[in-house]
């Protein structure tokens, strides 16, 4: 058996894709790279449903959120920054770090973040220049409204950021029909490829700032990026492995179609439900409506450290995550992205009903995990 | 026939560093990870020749290069550039763009950098924090001697930058005995696998230096990539596959051994270098002390652009590079490093010599490249 990664990032990865990896190299300053990446960058456009150019950056996504605050905004700025989860505090660390005046809306998490809370910020506060918000917080498993967030910015000139690393093509995600600016992702989430690339998609708005900025940028620069876009380059080696990998992962994409995509996700997080309820455990992010359907957080039964359950279910060869920060021990997160299927689903939680027993944690039939699963599908066929 | 990569990076990459890429991804959070990266860390320490802590960032080596800058001085102090062509520049652009006082020495491309002039400059400057140096310049093929300036540099206190990005491996060198401070290379060049992973090797002066930075760093913070490595551990999400393919290309550096591996280049470059006397061209570097074994430049034939013979070779199946900035067309650039034997040479000049005669350059007997090649070959068993 294939060992089963169920993390949210990195993800399985499709077999075209990983012996792409394993053909000859081609150099990058020819026109064979040109055409790749070319077509990338026209399938990235296809992915974040934008009408505006998306750069490609060898990075993780750390990198690319980190490079969007210092491009596309100056010292002294005024931002608001809304968290939910470990990824939003990121970003609320980056913008202090390069001196933004930083306004934070919180959130315990496991919460989703609330639209009118932005829209009672934008009231007291003038000349705000820009919105931070996490799409899918990795960390919880939350999923937040972009689109009513862009609701709220509409009118405004307000530089609208979206952390949608994890996000994206797990979940529904309308970079321009939601007014979003820049929205950043990255390749090893549901791009089903490794990590090592982020990409960052800029409007005229974002474009417009990026002129005015009055940070030093060079191997971030979203100008020199777009600078050379349209031909195909990258203004510094790229990772060329990993960009011929990721279109290839696109073209599986296409081929499959994102409406399919993102309900085969959708029935994947149904069926982790399903399964974590025959358990009788207990989810973390309470309102089932906040949840994406990239990971699926649960809290580790009292008594039992999440770390262990981690440790357990690695050794039956199902990589899942534990917990960030304060949360470490305390949940687990299984991840159902990128290219798994119900049967992963099924095996994952016949690992997991193993790893419980052996835990002690005995508070369910054995095998009532995996009858709620396939009564799901043979009812569903 | 396989496709020839004869560039300064990408390089042709060994079958088995290929097939490590095709394998199932692993989590960057296991032990099995940990393990993977603090061997490679410690192939580092080995292929740089030092005692110091090497870090592994996700990024071309420009990233690399932009790091070193932030995170190891502070706005305003004074640092000395030496550029001997478009790398050394690109040290100089850096700099002046992160605030740093810079002082340059500059030579004509195609010339190395001389110790005296560095001595000179220190003689006439006070309170210098740093000196940057680049190793091995890919525009030109010089290899400055930096032995000699870490020499200069003795019984100061002056931190010694050095670009080896694509000088270690194809030519000596020696971090520590040669008292260099922070020394960066990257993947793809003699590393001999695909790029987007640059590596960044730090004294204590370096790590002191790093503590003192008053320049904002998060991706790219090198306290943060210190900080998790004798875990084996990434402070984001690292390339994986990338790591796990220099991994194994470090394994066939040492199976080789270093000094076989050098050996190896060193004969490429003669063997280059026979090709070219005899098809009576000129070399771009006049002294031939001053040429890496990394590549070999060349002054096109009168009357031809060296962008045609680039597009006639490549058409061949073999890559080369042009010439860079002034001297895009005017020079073109051979690549010998990497995993490239003596055979690939024959190939090149078989092809160059196509080339050049259909590109009605015929100042040389038919075949005598290969002729003086093979003699050589054939005279050294």
């Amino acid at each position: 058996m294939q060992k089963l990664l169920m993390t949210p990032g990195p993800t399985t990865i499709p077999e075209l894709v990983k012996l792409e990896m394993a053909k000859d190299i081609i150099h990058h300053r020819t026109e064979e790279y040109s055409e790749i990446f070319k077509e990338l960058s026209q399938n990235l456009k296809y992915v974040f449903k934008t009408k505006n150019p998306v750069i490609t950056l060898t990075s993780s996504g750390t990198g690319a959120m980190e490079a969007s605050v210092t491009n596309l905004f100056s010292k002294g700025e005024k931002v608001i920054v809304i968290s939910s989860g470990n990824f939003g505090n990121r970003y609320i660390q980056l913008a202090k770090l390069y001196g933004l005046d930083v306004k934070e809306i919180s959130y315990k998490w496991g919460e989703s973040a609330k639209p009118e809370d932005l829209k009672k910020v934008l009231s007291e506060e003038t000349d705000v220049k820009g919105v931070f918000l996490t799409h899918h917080e990795t960390s919880t498993g939350v999923l937040n409204n972009v689109s009513a967030f862009g609701k709220v910015l509409e009118g405004t000139d307000i530089l609208f950021v979206v952390d949608s690393i994890s996000g994206i093509l797990s979940n529904e995600f309308k970079t321009d029909e939601w007014r979003v600016d820049c929205a950043i992702s990255g390749s090893q989430k549901g791009f089903m490829s490794p990590p090592g690339l982020a990409f960052v998609s800029l409007s005229e708005r974002a474009q417009i700032a990026m002129k005015k900025s009055d940070m030093p940028n060079f191997y971030f620069s979203f100008a020199k990026h777009l600078g050379r876009l349209s031909e195909g380059q990258n203004p510094t080696t790229p990772a060329i492995t990993l960009i011929c990998a990721v279109n290839v992962a696109c073209q599986l994409i296409q081929k499959e179609g994102i409406d399919k995509v993102l309900d085969r996700h959708k029935k994947l997080q149904t069926l982790t439900a399903l399964g974590i309820e025959a358990l009788g455990l207990e989810f973390f992010v309470k309102n089932s409506e906040d949840r994406g359907s990239t990971l699926t957080s649960v809290i580790s039964p009292k008594g039992i450290d999440g770390q262990e359950i981690h440790k357990l279910m690695q050794e039956e060869g199902v990589t899942i995550a534990g917990g960030q920060a304060d949360y470490k021990g305390k949940i687990f997160r299984i991840g159902h992205l990128g290219d798994v299927n119900e049967f992963d689903v099924i095996v994952t939680f016949a690992a997991l009903e193993k790893v419980l027993y052996k835990l002690n944690y005995k508070e369910f039939e054995i095998g009532s995990s995996l009858k709620a699963i396939q009564e799901y599908l043979i009812k569903n066929i």
